[in-house]
Protein backbone atom coordinates (compact mmCIF):
# COMPACT_ATOMS: atom_id res chain seq x y z
CA UNK A 1 0.00 0.00 0.00
CA UNK A 2 2.41 2.62 -1.31
CA UNK A 3 1.51 5.45 -3.02
CA UNK A 4 2.48 6.03 -6.69
CA UNK A 5 3.73 9.14 -8.05
CA UNK A 6 3.38 9.61 -11.67
CA UNK A 7 5.83 11.72 -12.29
CA UNK A 8 8.85 9.84 -10.82
CA UNK A 9 7.43 6.91 -12.59
CA UNK A 10 7.13 8.62 -16.36
CA UNK A 11 10.72 9.94 -15.46
CA UNK A 12 12.56 6.36 -15.58
CA UNK A 13 10.53 5.92 -18.84
CA UNK A 14 12.96 6.39 -22.14
CA UNK A 15 11.56 4.49 -25.08
CA UNK A 16 8.10 4.67 -26.56
CA UNK A 17 4.99 2.09 -27.10
CA UNK A 18 6.16 0.31 -23.96
CA UNK A 19 3.74 0.34 -20.96
CA UNK A 20 5.04 -0.44 -17.91
CA UNK A 21 2.91 -1.13 -15.04
CA UNK A 22 2.66 0.80 -11.79
CA UNK A 23 -0.17 -0.44 -10.18
CA UNK A 24 -2.62 -3.53 -10.25
CA UNK A 25 -6.35 -4.02 -9.06
CA UNK A 26 -8.99 -6.38 -9.72
CA UNK A 27 -7.60 -7.99 -12.57
CA UNK A 28 -6.56 -4.89 -13.91
CA UNK A 29 -3.86 -2.85 -14.23
CA UNK A 30 -2.61 0.54 -14.31
CA UNK A 31 0.14 1.56 -16.91
CA UNK A 32 2.50 4.36 -17.99
CA UNK A 33 3.67 4.76 -21.46
CA UNK A 34 4.86 7.51 -23.86
CA UNK A 35 3.35 7.88 -28.03
CA UNK A 36 5.79 8.98 -30.20
CA UNK A 37 5.03 9.08 -33.81
CA UNK A 38 2.49 6.36 -35.14
CA UNK A 39 1.48 2.86 -34.06
CA UNK A 40 -0.25 0.02 -35.70
CA UNK A 41 -3.52 -0.73 -36.75
CA UNK A 42 -5.22 -3.72 -34.17
CA UNK A 43 -8.35 -4.55 -31.71
CA UNK A 44 -8.57 -6.11 -28.60
CA UNK A 45 -10.99 -9.00 -29.08
CA UNK A 46 -11.59 -9.58 -25.08
CA UNK A 47 -10.88 -5.85 -23.63
CA UNK A 48 -12.00 -2.37 -23.11
CA UNK A 49 -8.63 0.36 -22.74
CA UNK A 50 -8.70 3.37 -21.26
CA UNK A 51 -6.69 6.03 -22.45
CA UNK A 52 -6.05 8.85 -20.09
CA UNK A 53 -3.67 11.44 -21.26
CA UNK A 54 -1.09 13.04 -18.41
CA UNK A 55 0.55 15.17 -20.71
CA UNK A 56 0.39 16.22 -24.53
CA UNK A 57 -2.20 14.70 -27.13
CA UNK A 58 -2.44 12.35 -29.46
CA UNK A 59 -4.98 11.40 -32.42
CA UNK A 60 -7.04 7.90 -31.91
CA UNK A 61 -7.71 6.63 -35.43
CA UNK A 62 -10.21 4.72 -35.82
CA UNK A 63 -11.58 2.88 -39.31
CA UNK A 64 -14.11 5.81 -39.77
CA UNK A 65 -13.24 9.15 -37.82
CA UNK A 66 -10.33 10.15 -35.15
CA UNK A 67 -10.58 11.56 -31.92
CA UNK A 68 -8.36 14.05 -30.51
CA UNK A 69 -7.35 13.77 -26.92
CA UNK A 70 -6.34 16.04 -25.11
CA UNK A 71 -4.23 16.63 -21.68
CA UNK A 72 -6.83 15.97 -19.24
CA UNK A 73 -8.60 13.92 -21.34
CA UNK A 74 -9.26 10.04 -21.56
CA UNK A 75 -11.26 7.70 -24.35
CA UNK A 76 -12.43 4.45 -23.62
CA UNK A 77 -11.75 1.96 -26.85
CA UNK A 78 -14.18 -1.16 -26.68
CA UNK A 79 -13.39 -4.33 -27.26
CA UNK A 80 -13.78 -5.50 -31.09
CA UNK A 81 -12.75 -1.96 -32.05
CA UNK A 82 -9.98 -1.11 -34.41
CA UNK A 83 -7.60 1.60 -33.62
CA UNK A 84 -4.18 3.43 -34.18
CA UNK A 85 -2.81 5.55 -31.99
CA UNK A 86 -0.84 8.65 -33.07
CA UNK A 87 1.11 11.45 -31.90
CA UNK A 88 2.67 14.04 -33.32
CA UNK A 89 5.03 14.58 -30.39
CA UNK A 90 5.86 12.48 -27.15
CA UNK A 91 2.45 12.20 -25.51
CA UNK A 92 2.39 10.93 -21.65
CA UNK A 93 -0.51 8.32 -21.16
CA UNK A 94 -1.92 6.23 -18.58
CA UNK A 95 -3.80 2.94 -19.36
CA UNK A 96 -6.35 0.80 -17.52
CA UNK A 97 -6.91 -2.24 -18.78
CA UNK A 98 -7.19 -5.98 -17.65
CA UNK A 99 -3.49 -7.58 -17.52
CA UNK A 100 -4.30 -9.77 -20.09
CA UNK A 101 -4.12 -7.17 -22.76
CA UNK A 102 -1.61 -7.11 -25.28
CA UNK A 103 -0.73 -4.03 -26.57
CA UNK A 104 -0.91 -5.13 -30.13
CA UNK A 105 -4.06 -6.65 -29.27
CA UNK A 106 -4.85 -9.49 -32.89
CA UNK A 107 -1.31 -8.24 -34.75
CA UNK A 108 2.01 -10.14 -33.25
CA UNK A 109 5.19 -8.10 -34.85
CA UNK A 110 7.84 -5.93 -33.22
CA UNK A 111 5.97 -4.19 -31.73
CA UNK A 112 4.93 -6.25 -29.29
CA UNK A 113 5.66 -6.30 -25.69
CA UNK A 114 4.70 -9.73 -23.84
CA UNK A 115 6.10 -8.92 -20.62
CA UNK A 116 5.94 -5.62 -19.89
CA UNK A 117 8.15 -4.26 -16.89
CA UNK A 118 6.57 -3.41 -13.27
CA UNK A 119 8.00 0.02 -12.55
CA UNK B 1 -16.62 6.35 -28.23
CA UNK B 2 -16.22 10.22 -26.94
CA UNK B 3 -13.77 11.61 -25.14
CA UNK B 4 -14.22 12.64 -21.63
CA UNK B 5 -12.68 16.09 -20.55
CA UNK B 6 -12.46 15.44 -16.53
CA UNK B 7 -11.78 19.83 -15.90
CA UNK B 8 -15.26 19.71 -17.58
CA UNK B 9 -17.34 16.80 -15.76
CA UNK B 10 -15.95 17.86 -12.37
CA UNK B 11 -16.82 21.75 -12.68
CA UNK B 12 -20.78 19.64 -12.58
CA UNK B 13 -20.23 18.56 -8.91
CA UNK B 14 -21.03 20.55 -6.13
CA UNK B 15 -20.94 18.10 -3.41
CA UNK B 16 -18.82 16.24 -1.18
CA UNK B 17 -18.35 12.21 -0.98
CA UNK B 18 -20.98 11.29 -3.92
CA UNK B 19 -19.18 9.81 -6.36
CA UNK B 20 -20.27 10.24 -10.38
CA UNK B 21 -19.41 7.87 -13.24
CA UNK B 22 -17.63 9.15 -15.71
CA UNK B 23 -16.84 5.72 -17.64
CA UNK B 24 -17.45 2.32 -17.80
CA UNK B 25 -14.97 -0.65 -19.06
CA UNK B 26 -14.24 -4.48 -17.72
CA UNK B 27 -17.09 -4.14 -15.33
CA UNK B 28 -15.00 -1.49 -13.37
CA UNK B 29 -15.96 2.32 -13.55
CA UNK B 30 -14.13 5.41 -13.85
CA UNK B 31 -15.97 7.78 -11.18
CA UNK B 32 -15.17 11.10 -9.77
CA UNK B 33 -15.63 12.37 -6.05
CA UNK B 34 -14.78 15.01 -4.72
CA UNK B 35 -13.73 15.08 -0.89
CA UNK B 36 -14.03 17.44 2.07
CA UNK B 37 -14.16 16.63 5.60
CA UNK B 38 -13.44 13.21 7.48
CA UNK B 39 -15.35 9.88 5.71
CA UNK B 40 -16.52 6.80 7.76
CA UNK B 41 -14.28 4.04 8.52
CA UNK B 42 -15.15 0.94 6.07
CA UNK B 43 -14.10 -1.89 4.17
CA UNK B 44 -14.92 -3.53 0.85
CA UNK B 45 -14.74 -7.16 0.60
CA UNK B 46 -13.99 -7.67 -2.55
CA UNK B 47 -13.23 -5.05 -4.32
CA UNK B 48 -9.77 -3.51 -4.38
CA UNK B 49 -9.97 0.66 -4.79
CA UNK B 50 -8.10 3.07 -6.67
CA UNK B 51 -7.96 6.75 -5.51
CA UNK B 52 -5.91 9.17 -7.44
CA UNK B 53 -5.67 13.25 -6.58
CA UNK B 54 -6.44 15.53 -9.25
CA UNK B 55 -6.29 18.28 -7.74
CA UNK B 56 -5.12 18.74 -3.94
CA UNK B 57 -4.73 16.48 -0.94
CA UNK B 58 -5.93 14.04 1.38
CA UNK B 59 -4.97 11.66 3.61
CA UNK B 60 -5.68 7.79 3.51
CA UNK B 61 -6.03 6.87 7.70
CA UNK B 62 -5.73 2.81 7.81
CA UNK B 63 -5.88 1.31 11.43
CA UNK B 64 -1.88 1.49 11.88
CA UNK B 65 -0.61 3.94 9.57
CA UNK B 66 -1.93 7.28 7.38
CA UNK B 67 -0.81 7.52 3.92
CA UNK B 68 -1.16 11.02 2.41
CA UNK B 69 -1.78 11.23 -1.35
CA UNK B 70 -0.96 14.51 -3.38
CA UNK B 71 -1.61 15.66 -6.62
CA UNK B 72 -0.62 13.56 -9.36
CA UNK B 73 -0.21 10.11 -7.08
CA UNK B 74 -2.56 7.35 -6.56
CA UNK B 75 -3.27 4.84 -4.23
CA UNK B 76 -4.90 1.37 -4.33
CA UNK B 77 -6.23 0.04 -1.10
CA UNK B 78 -6.78 -4.06 -1.57
CA UNK B 79 -9.71 -5.89 -0.56
CA UNK B 80 -10.41 -6.30 3.44
CA UNK B 81 -8.68 -3.40 4.52
CA UNK B 82 -10.20 -0.84 6.38
CA UNK B 83 -9.50 2.65 5.08
CA UNK B 84 -10.87 6.02 6.10
CA UNK B 85 -10.13 9.00 3.77
CA UNK B 86 -9.55 12.66 5.54
CA UNK B 87 -9.41 15.79 3.60
CA UNK B 88 -9.03 18.82 5.30
CA UNK B 89 -9.52 21.23 2.10
CA UNK B 90 -11.56 19.71 -0.90
CA UNK B 91 -9.94 17.42 -3.18
CA UNK B 92 -11.00 16.27 -6.40
CA UNK B 93 -10.40 11.96 -7.06
CA UNK B 94 -10.80 10.30 -9.59
CA UNK B 95 -11.75 6.83 -8.73
CA UNK B 96 -11.18 3.35 -10.17
CA UNK B 97 -12.71 0.40 -8.86
CA UNK B 98 -15.54 -2.64 -9.84
CA UNK B 99 -19.12 -1.13 -10.84
CA UNK B 100 -20.05 -3.39 -7.42
CA UNK B 101 -18.36 -0.93 -5.55
CA UNK B 102 -20.51 0.33 -2.12
CA UNK B 103 -18.76 3.62 -1.76
CA UNK B 104 -19.25 2.66 2.35
CA UNK B 105 -17.83 -0.41 1.84
CA UNK B 106 -18.93 -3.00 4.83
CA UNK B 107 -21.15 0.03 6.53
CA UNK B 108 -24.39 1.68 5.50
CA UNK B 109 -25.22 5.01 7.06
CA UNK B 110 -25.93 8.38 5.26
CA UNK B 111 -22.93 8.60 3.36
CA UNK B 112 -24.50 5.32 1.37
CA UNK B 113 -24.75 6.49 -2.04
CA UNK B 114 -26.37 3.14 -3.94
CA UNK B 115 -27.62 4.66 -7.19
CA UNK B 116 -24.69 6.97 -8.72
CA UNK B 117 -24.78 9.54 -11.54
CA UNK B 118 -23.61 9.14 -14.70
CA UNK B 119 -22.28 12.61 -15.87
Amino acid sequence: MEKVNLAEKLASIHDHWNPRVVGELNGQEIRLVKFAGEFIWHRHENEDEMFMVLKGRFTMEFRDRKVRVEEGEFLIVPRGVEHRPVAIDEVDVLLFEPATTLNTGNIVDAHTRRHLEHI
